[in-house]
């Protein structure tokens, strides 16, 4: 096999949609993400992944906690880009947003979420242009029975766009 | 919110199926994985994360190197028990697959796959019971427009089972 890149192979790598948060003093910011996994059990550790360009990550870096929000079907566009496709650096996101906070302080939404996840660093690794963040999970809930949205439902039925700031192509 | 980890609400993270191998020497192996992921675009680097007590974590290790092969939703029951439920220690789950070997030598599976990923090892994370290998993409190829398994119709459809050894609950 020769050395080229289809990047249409890679494209076919599923993810689901999350809104990643964290805060820094009293300051809450958000961000939505589709890098999302679980990658042990005994602790229950769960990863994402963050451009250093990103607000988020700076609170990440910052208080070593993050939440995470599973967004279902029910998410729309308009609720999506405010998270995804604006800065929390000139803009409030969590004016008529739902959450609650979790013990460390870490704003987890419930609108439109199927589940939330808190969760604490347990691992920084540097990727370059991004950041992993490998959280250790301190509390789950399920928040409704909707399905979880795919990142390919985001796409072909939400008909949303992917942030230049994504660790993945469109 | 309270400190409580209700098991379901990870369960709504979205994956999908996957078969990474390896090599060591004239050995090769394979295992279904679940969490492979995209987490830089520039360069592209791919990540996944394996139990250490399996033999293609080995075979990664030594080798440095991995491939992916993305499954279809046209893999069925006994071709995906052979790479996830047989160990290869005991067994050449080579034999009668079709796959081709990377320029280092790793085995890209055919049968089954939607494309076909073939990376070099940029970075070791150890994770406790599992380790992340994060992979520099050296080539990328698509095999099928058949449309990629998801962890969801893997088990709700094919009717599938999830491995002891997996990082992710069921």
């Amino acid at each position: 096999m020769m050395n080229k890149i289809d990047l249409s192979a890679i494209c076919q790598i599923q993810y689901g949609v999350f809104i990643v948060t964290s805060f820094s003093n009293d300051k809450l910011n958000g961000q939505i993400a589709t890098v999302v996994f679980q990658v042990t059990i005994q602790p229950v550790q769960i990863a994402t992944c963050l451009s250093k360009k990103n607000l988020t990550y700076q609170f990440v870096m910052e208080s070593k906690a993050f939440g995470v929000s599973i967004l279902s079907e029910e998410a729309d566009l308009k609720f999506i880009g405010k998270f995804g496709f604006r800065t929390g650096r000139d803009f409030d996101k969590f004016t008529n947003t739902n959450y609650k906070k979790s013990v460390a302080g870490i704003p987890l939404i419930l609108d439109h979420a199927s589940g939330i996840l808190d969760l604490k660093v347990n691992q920084t690794i540097d990727l370059g242009t991004h950041t992993m963040f490998v959280g250790e999970l301190l509390s789950a809930e399920k928040v409704s029975d909707k399905k979880p949205m795919t990142y390919d439902y985001y796409h072909n039925v939400v008909k949303g766009k992917t942030h230049q700031n994504a660790p993945t192509f469109q």
